[in-house]
Formats: C-alpha cells, sequence, structure tokens
C-alpha cells in the first residue's frame, strides 16, 4: 500500500479503515531504514499514527506543520513523495534527518534544536493573516522540548495573540532521558485522568445537568463557569495561557486522532492538543530502551544491539572521569539538560544522585544555575554538546565569565559530527567562547589528554571549556591518575624547520600524519599540539613560527574567530611576521553525511592539508634548503 | 533616620512603626542621585517598601537575595553600607547601577540582563543544601522578566525539585513598555480578585466550615481537596508547578509586606510571594510615564524633564525610517523584545499596530519568529539591543541564517554604552554574528549612513545585521531619500601613503581625528570607511593596505573575532603582508562609567590612536618619505 503513496493526496484516498496497516508498513520501513542508515528510531516509531493523521486532516503545503526538534520527521518525508530515497537517510547528499526547506515544500521551516517551532508557528500564522492569506498552521512539539523556555515565550505570546494556531504536544513522557520538571509532573496528573478527550464545553453541559450541585456551585462562588473549568477540565494550566486544551489522546488511536484534529481545524484562537505517544511503539529494543534508541548507528534488527566498533568514545572517558573524580572531589556536581545518557552521565548519575541534576530542555537554566552554584563553593561541571550550548551564550557571558566563576563546561559532540548534520555539528564553539574574557579552552588531541584536561580544568578556578568530538578517541590508553596542565601549555610533538602545522584536539593526528606525508616529499614540518585555544602559548608558538617562516593552523571550527584567528593575533604582533594559513570550516554550514568524505570535501584529510600546503607554498617542493635555520 | 543605617542590622533596630517615614527618605535620596546621575528611577521607587520588608525580615548576607535584572538595587544598595557612596552610582569608578559581589558581600549574584535570578536561586539553595547550611534564597523577579523563557525553566526545575526557595514576583504590570503576554493577562485576573493575601490552607478550613457545600463538591467531585483549591485559590497555575502561592499583596503595604515575609521563611518548599507596586512610586513624573523615566538621563526635579542634547540619536534615525518605510513597503513589520521607547518603535508602534510586535523579554522567541515571519513573505525588522540579542545567538544561527532568511537586525546600544557598565556594553555582537555563515554586518559612521543602511538591508534578501551606537550621531543631515549601498562596498574617506587607518561604525570619526593629528607631525594617514564587517571590501583594503605597507583597524568591538580580526583575514593571503595592528576592546570587560573617560583609559581616542600608531612604528615620527608610492 504504501509504494501508492507519492503525496499527501494520495494518502488521502486511502479509507480511513485501513490506515492501521499502512502505520505498520511505515514501521517497517522505519526500523529498515534506520537499521542500516542510523537515526532516530524511537521518536519516530512514536508518532507514526499521529503524522498519518495529520496528513490525513490538513492539506500541506497549504498548512504549515512544524517539526520540533525535526528528528521526528522521517514518517512525514515517507507520505511527502520521499519514501524512494528513504534509503537515502542521513547519508551524504541524500535525506537529511531533519526537515528541509530546501528539500521539499512539505517542509515549512528547518529545525534541529529544541522548542523553536511554536515561535515558528506564530511567526507563520501572523503572515498569513496579514496577507490575509487562509490555513492551519501546527506545531508538533514533545513534552521534553516543552521544558524550554523559548516554548513558554511562544506559548505566551500566541495566548496573548489570541492567534489561530495548532499546538500538538506529543508526550511519551520522555525527552531524551526521562523527562523532568514540574510541568512533566503536570503533565502526568493529566495522563492520570480518566477521561480521555473530554470537551471543556461537553464537560459543562453535562455538568449543569447533575440535579442541585451546579445551583450550590453558583450560589457559593458566584461564578459557575470558571467553577467548572477548574473543576472538570484537564489542562487548566494551558487554558490560563489562552489555549484550547483537548486531551489527552491516545496518539496510536487512529480514530481519536483523525475526530480531535478535524474538530481543531474549526476551533478559533490557539488550540492545544495533548497527544500521548509511546516512544519506540512497534519495536520491542526501542520500546524498552527508548534513551539508547533515541539517536543510534546502525543495528541489528533481530535483537536491535547497534554494530559498533569497541574503541573507548570520548563521552565515557568523560562519564569514567566524573564518577572517578566524584570520590576524592566531594563539591563535584554534574549537569546535563535532558541528555544524561548522550553526555555520558548516566553512571554518575547512578552513582551519585543527589550531586547530578538533569534540568530538562534548559541550557539557558543549566549554566546561570551552575554559576550560583560555583558561588555557593560547589565545583560544577556542566556537559552539554557543543551545538547546543550555543543557547546558554548570553549566560556564560554574563553569569559565568562576568563573575569569573569557577564553572567547567564539558563540550561534547564538538566539531563536524557527520550524519544529524548543519544542526548538529558543533562548530562555532571555539569562536563563541573565545571571545569571552576570563575563559580558558583547551581541546584534547586523544581521549587521555581529555582526562588530563578535565582534571586540570577542576583546579583553575575559572570559567574553562574543555570541547571534543563525537566518537571514539585514538585508542590510546587512559593513564589511572590524570596529569595537571598548566593553563596555555602547549606541546611540540615534532621538530622541523620548513613549516610549522600548529593544531588543536582532533587535529592534532591530521597534522602529524600531514607531517609524515610531507615528510615524503622532503619537506620538514614541526608539529604542535596548542592544547589551548584560549590563553596560546605564544612563547612556543612565537619562536616555532619564527623558525619555520611558515605557519598552518588546523582546527575543525569555522575560520572566523576561531583558533586561527587566535594564531593571526598572536603572530601579528611581531614584526616580520610567518606567513600564516588557516585550515578549518570555511564561511559556510556544512551538510550532512559520513565524516570521512566531509573531511575530504573540505580538504581537511592529510592529503588534502598537505595539497593546501604545497599549493600555498610551491617553493617547499623544489625541496631546497629553505629552512631559516 | 537614614544616616543611622549603616547595615541590615541597624535597619532592624528601627520600629516597624517608623518605617514608612524611612521610605520618605529613601525616595528623597533616589530621586535625587538619578536626577544628578541618571540611572533606573521608577523601577526603583516601585521596590521602597519591598526592599525594607526584605532587609528587615532576612538576614543577610547569610540569607541571599538575587535581584532579577537588578537594575531596581539602588534601595537595597542604600541599605547595605552604600549610603554615602549614593552620590557615586554610575559614575567611573563609583557605585554599578546593579547588583555586583565585587562591590559588597550583600550583592550576592551579579546581575543586568533579565530572568536569570531564579535560576541563580535554584543553584545557591543547592549549593546550600549540598553543603548541609540553613538560609534562604530570595530571587526578586519583575513580571516582565517572568515572560522570559529562562524565568519558566528555572520556575519548572525549582517546582520539581521542591527546593526551599522563594521567589517574589514583583508585579508592576509593566516590564519597560507595558506588559505583554498571556502570563500578564494571568497576572491581571489575580489582581482583579478582591481577596489579598488568603492563605490556601485558611481558605480550606472557611470553605470546610460553610455547611453543605463540602458535602455535596465531595460527593461529586471524589476530590475536595483540588475543588476547593481550584475555585479559591488565585495562582493555581504557580501551584501546578509546584509553588506555594502567596497573594496577591500590597507592595507599598509594609505591615503586609512584613507578615507575608515572616511566613513565608517557615514553608517549606518553593514558595511564590506575588506583590503589586506602581512603578514610580512616590514621584509623580514617574508614576505618569515610567516608559520614560526607565532608564532616564539627568532631569530636572521639578519638572521631571531630563537634561538633554538636542542632537539627533542614532535610536530615532531609526525610529523614523521605520515609519517612512512603512508607507512604501506593506510587508515591513517591527519587532521589539520589550523595548518600544528604547529602540526609537513607538511611533511605528502608533502608526502601524498591527505591523508591529512587542513579545515581551523573549529574544529567543523574537528571533524565530522573525524567520518564520520572512519565510511567509514579510519583511520583519528585528530591533534589539546588542547586548541583549545575545541571547538569541543561537536562534540567528539555526533559524535565520542556516535558511538564509531576510531578517533585518537593528542593532541598537552597540559598543560602549557608559554608565550601564560591562552588562550593558554591546562589544561582542560584531564576534558573534560574523562567524554565522551568510550573515552581512554593517556598522554606520553617521545617523545619514544608517539611514542608507537600513534602505540597503532590506534589499538584500539574505540575514542582515545593521548595528549602532547609544545617543547622539555626528550632527549630519539625514538625506530624504536613502542611497542603496551594494553589500560589501567601503568607501575611501582620505588618501595616504604612510598608513592606513580602517575603521567601522562610531571609529570612523576617531579615525578622520586621527588622520588629522598625524598630518600635524607629517604623517600621511589613508583613511577607509569599512562600512561591513562582513563581507569586507577585500579589494579596497588590500590595494590601500599595500599601499601604506601598515595598517590599522579601529573598532567598538571586542578584538577577538571582530573586525580586526576580519582585516588580518583578509591580508593573511597576501604575500608580503603589510604589518597590522589591531585596537579595539582588549580581552576584558569595561567597567561602568563616563565615555569619555572610558575611551581615553582604553587608547581609543584620537590621542590614543596617534600614540599607538607611533609606538608600534616609530619610524613614522622621523617623518622619512618612507611611504610606497
Amino acid at each position: 500500500m504504501i509504494e501508492t503513496i507519492q503525496s499527501p493526496a494520495d494518502l488521502k484516498r486511502i479509507p480511513p479503515s485501513r490506515l492501521k496497516d499502512l502505520a505498520r508498513e511505515v514501521r517497517d520501513i522505519l526500523i529498515n531504514t534506520v537499521a542500516s542508515n542510523g537515526g532516530h528510531l524511537a521518536a519516530n516509531l512514536g508518532v507514526v499514527e499521529l503524522t498519518l493523521a495529520l496528513h490525513y486532516v490538513f492539506q500541506l503545503p497549504v498548512d504549515k506543520i512544524i517539526w520540533d526538534v525535526g528528528h521526528q520527521s522521517y514518517v512525514h518525508k515517507i507520505l511527502t513523495g520521499r519514501q524512494e530515497q528513504i534509503s537515502t537517510l542521513r547519508q551524504y547528499q541524500g535525506l537529511s534527518g531533519f526537515p528541509k526547506s530546501e528539500e521539499s515544500v512539505y517542509d515549512s521551516f528547518n529545525t534541529g534544536h529544541s522548542s523553536t517551532s511554536i515561535s515558528a508557528a506564530v511567526g507563520f500564522a501572523l503572515a498569513r493573516d496579514a496577507k490575509g492569506e487562509k490555513n492551519s498552521v501546527i506545531a508538533v512539539v514533545g513534552d521534553g522540548a516543552l521544558t524550554g523556555g523559548m516554548a513558554f515565550e511562544a506559548l505566551n505570546h500566541a495566548g496573548h495573540l489570541a492567534l489561530d494556531v495548532t499546538v500538538v504536544l506529543n508526550d511519551n513522557a520522555m525527552s531524551i532521558s526521562p523527562n523532568v520538571g514540574a510541568m512533566s509532573g503536570y503533565l502526568s496528573r493529566l495522563r492520570m485522568d480518566p477521561a480521555y478527550f473530554r470537551h471543556k464545553e461537553e464537560v459543562e453541559q453535562a455538568f449543569l445537568r447533575i440535579p442541585g450541585i451546579g445551583q450550590n456551585l453558583l450560589r457559593v462562588a458566584g461564578k459557575l463557569k470558571d467553577v467548572v473549568k477548574y473543576l472538570v477540565v484537564p489542562g487548566i494550566l494551558f487554558e490560563e495561557l489562552g489555549f484550547t486544551y483537548l486531551g489527552p489522546i491516545d496518539g496510536h488511536n487512529l480514530e481519536d486522532l483523525l475526530m480531535v484534529f478535524q474538530k481543531a481545524r474549526f476551533i478559533k484562537g490557539p488550540v492545544m492538543i495533548h497527544v500521548m505517544t509511546e516512544k519506540g511503539k512497534g519495536y520491542l529494543p526501542a520500546v524498552n530502551n527508548p534513551d539508547q534508541f533515541h539517536g543510534i548507528g546502525p543495528f541489528d534488527i533481530s535483537t536491535g544491539r547497534p554494530f559498533k566498533s569497541g574503541a573507548k568514545t570520548y563521552t565515557q572517558v568523560f562519564g569514567e572521569f566524573m564518577v572517578r573524580k566524584a570520590e576524592e572531589e566531594k563539591d563535584l556536581v554534574g549537569i546535563t539538560a535532558a541528555m544524561t545518557g548522550g553526555t555520558g552521565l548516566d553512571q554518575f548519575a547512578d552513582e551519585y544522585p543527589t550531586r547530578f541534576f538533569d534540568v530538562g530542555i534548559c541550557e539557558q537554566h543549566a549554566v546561570t544555575m551552575a554559576a550560583a552554584m560555583a558561588s555557593g563553593g560547589l565545583k560544577p561541571v556542566v556537559a552539554i554538546y557543543s551545538t547546543f550550548l550555543q543557547r546558554a551564550f548570553d549566560q556564560i557571558v554574563h553569569d559565568v565569565c562576568l563573575q569569573n566563576l569557577p564553572v567547567v563546561f564539558a563540550i561534547d559532540r564538538a566539531g563536524l559530527v557527520g550524519e544529524d548534520g548543519p544542526t548538529h555539528h558543533g562548530v562555532f564553539d571555539l569562536s563563541y567562547l573565545r571571545q569571552i574574557p576570563n575563559m580558558t579552552i583547551m581541546a584534547p588531541a586523544n581521549e587521555d589528554e581529555l582526562n588530563d584536561m578535565l582534571n586540570s580544568a577542576l583546579q583553575y578556578e575559572a570559567p574553562t571549556a574543555v570541547r571534543y568530538p563525537r566518537g571514539s578517541g585514538e585508542g590510546v590508553e587512559v593513564k589511572k591518575t590524570p596529569d595537571f596542565i598548566p593553563p596555555g601549555q602547549a606541546v611540540l610533538l615534532r621538530e622541523g624547520d620548513q613549516v610549522l602545522l600548529l593544531a588543536v584536539g582532533r587535529m592534532v593526528k591530521t597534522a602529524l600524519d600531514t607531517a609524515l606525508s610531507l615528510q615524503e616529499t622532503g619537506i620538514r614540518a614541526a608539529v604542535i599540539n596548542a592544547r589551548f585555544v584560549k590563553p596560546l602559548d605564544v612563547d612556543l608558538i612565537t619562536s616555532w613560527a619564527i623558525r619555520c617562516g611558515r605557519v598552518v593552523s588546523l582546527e575543525d571550527n569555522v575560520l572566523i574567530g576561531g583558533f586561527g584567528d587566535a594564531v593571526l593575533e598572536s603572530l601579528s604582533n611581531i614584526s616580520h611576521q610567518p606567513e600564516v594559513l588557516n585550515m578549518g570550516i570555511p564561511d559556510q554550514f556544512v551538510e550532512h553525511g559520513d565524516l570521512d568524505i566531509l573531511w575530504h570535501d573540505l580538504q581537511l584529510t592529510p592529503g588534502g592539508v598537505r595539497r593546501q600546503i604545497i599549493e600555498r607554498w610551491p617553493e617547499l617542493k623544489k625541496n631546497r634548503m629553505i629552512g631559516r635555520i
């Protein structure tokens, strides 16, 4: 049946009674696709019926659906003419794992980070009204995303404007880790309510029919309407913000979903539809372990076990550091924004539950709370992915750095992340952090150095960021007792006198490989592992830069404002400046795809770096004795 | 009486009956101080009784008060040993206009931006509990700040943790402009409630005493407690989030305030105290015009009229542009985050109310909403101060630039702002914006160029930022019909062959003055107004840089990642690189004070720039014919 659906119009030709079978077919595609390509399985399995019902009732692309976070949009992609390409999902030049307006007219707004969909819906609805158009605008937002303050800002504004906009609250009682926050408690009280899908007016009518009570309430309270509302309508919190609340609805019951979406189309003003779904629905391994199946690499369908390499990841090394360090450092606390497993804090959370804080998808709150904790004498470590920490830029500036408070940022997923693409690459952190006074920034060349850096960061007594990439380390052994690295100390890894390769983080390995490859053509490259992006080891760098006369900076961050600029700044003060070639992410967004392909495209493999060096300084190729020594 | 109070301990010796007189004395000090120094008058006049009562009941510095936004902390400063210095308020090396932990042990946490106080309170409370200490932690937050999503994130977390923390909601029905948002409507419904300060338990008791009703309710609803709660307790929204709600209280009635604060001290778990205050209380001009008296320069006490210069401000030029442009450009809409007057959008708001959007203190929501509006065919102009736009960094990256949507950012208060100090200087914007792909960044040298740039920005059809300083322009005439400036076009203002002064924004004037001063000693400086920080006019800059051999970049932004780095990047590609000296804000936070003093300290006056040039290139002083032509 699924093959016949090339667009939402085809879907509408299928009788409602057969949608259940269609849902089964969609689930098969989802499981097979993610098992082979990796991706976000649990969330997509949870919204199969929800997505079918939305497309059945609404008319895309005239109506707009904005998928919050966006990783639950695979079903939507399958139903909107991209079924044949679904095997290319998350692969280089294939379908994106997120909504992408460049990819399809059915994707009205790109998403990737949490809690933006209601704001986008408000913007679309206001544009529609300004232009006198008629269409529905629907934001589909998870209960986890609802903890993000930005979602509340938008709810508050939509309620104020009494705007025609529909918010579908996809409540699976999880964000990525199990959900936190008082709002979550509130939602679970709503879920406990035995009366699914009672509409306010219906309830009011029913209530008035009970003899006697209505009269009494009226006499005592003098405001029957409010009494009834408070007494029996769930969702009062949303009603107080100006929304008509419908729900909770069983998100896997197609009949209920179709009925409520039909109803919602004709309600004036903002509507909140509370839909309960199960993450991983229809695939037992994902139901049993939704955290693991949130974002997953390729896996074996029969067992649900991922095919993965054995090498230890940076994430694991961080997690182990936290557990080990917590024993000796009693003031150490760990903070995550709904990413307990992703950041590697799960074991720490288990062993030190009172010193572990999952604040929900609230990076802003996490950072300011950490600042106050530091001010109150604790040693907070804030573990947030590079791209998500962008949310807390202002809080890092004002609440941490302006007060020079000892907060340690453990920044995972720095640099390119691969298949998740431009919304998830962590390629801005060196730039947005480096500009802030009082901030120290490190990037380890391998997992052992990560351990040393985390250990050192906790001793600096100042704002410190340690940023490290997604995935496996270099396979080196992690020392039992980590070293202390004094702030700003770089290390010379290799001598040379023709060109200096100056690298940070994962690019140190690339620099070493490049130097070896240059050696084969007789070019003598020195290599420095800068370790610090701020402060730079100006003395070591300057002396070797002068010795070599040619400097190449290497980073997996945007060139603008990053490590390369730091090198340019430090060398601009010397007379007879060495020539500098900055290599890193150019001034463009990098697409999704396999890391090896992306590095190759960006000319940041050892071969690409070597080629660029020889292009810039062809005299090196002639292999004359041109060193300055 | 006020002279006897050198610390909160002195305050506690005054009998409660005399606090009213003390309040009057404090108001006199406030009015006199702000009339001479400028500052935030209306907000401070509104919290006189509130602050007196807090210090009377709580024990600072053991107990912690965190003042959200912080500009309402003058009374607190007067009561905590800083009365004698109050005449130095906001002056160079005098008292800060915001809480500052370096200034006093009574200032537990620095604030300046909105909506951070509850997060900080959660952090302090967690640190206290971890260390087994006992003290109260109080966040004082305005109803405007409560619209900021971060405040909601923290409420949600505090409710979840059932943490002992007190939130004083200072509700003056204003943020800076009159308040917006559904929450604001909710608060006003609470204010309408005739029963001030009824405590939940009291009400329950009272209710149960009504014969018959309790029984009936019990039989029908089966959950008396909730019925009672919903029926009569205001603040249900906060109660649902886990807070005990007390209020609303008259914030100018000292008896009520003292009683409720005393009570709150002994309630377990999070408490929300809803206090109603009047902005400007006790000074009629401020009551009548709180927006004008929000942040104000020195003024005449008898009339309330500010002593201000007649020159037109950049803000005014922006406001006039919007009104004029709106007539011809029907899709133009203006967006502010609670700063209608401050951004100059008041006239636009009056004339085009349906095309004007004040979203509350919600920079994140504002930016994403604007992105969707642009996607929906409108032409949004987002007017947010440089320092506050930091809040929306992630939204600018992902929702605007990644989709390459034509949103225009009108960024006021860029560069140093003077008396408001480090939380308000707009010195990071060039760096945090420049690193983002697809972003165009302009800075006008004068008010007429601002007009041209705004006009041009709307035609680029891409993300564009125009950033301009606080205060008066250069006094040039603003053309009736603005010019179109092609993206990336700089302009040579003065020829020279010994040193090139390359400036943006307000530093162009400094560059021209410096060139004149250099000419007096026979040094021939060329001057370029770069106009664009991104894209740079590489051709013009390179050719003059090579001609002069020495380049000075001038900006009122941090050196790291800003305009100077852009110049270094563009010149690093040429062989025989000219020498570059970057001038701007060094890697440190700049204190508050008069702008002239700050510029002088930073060596960014024409004299300072000239001195730095001659220090770097002493050969220029010898006045030999050392130009390259």
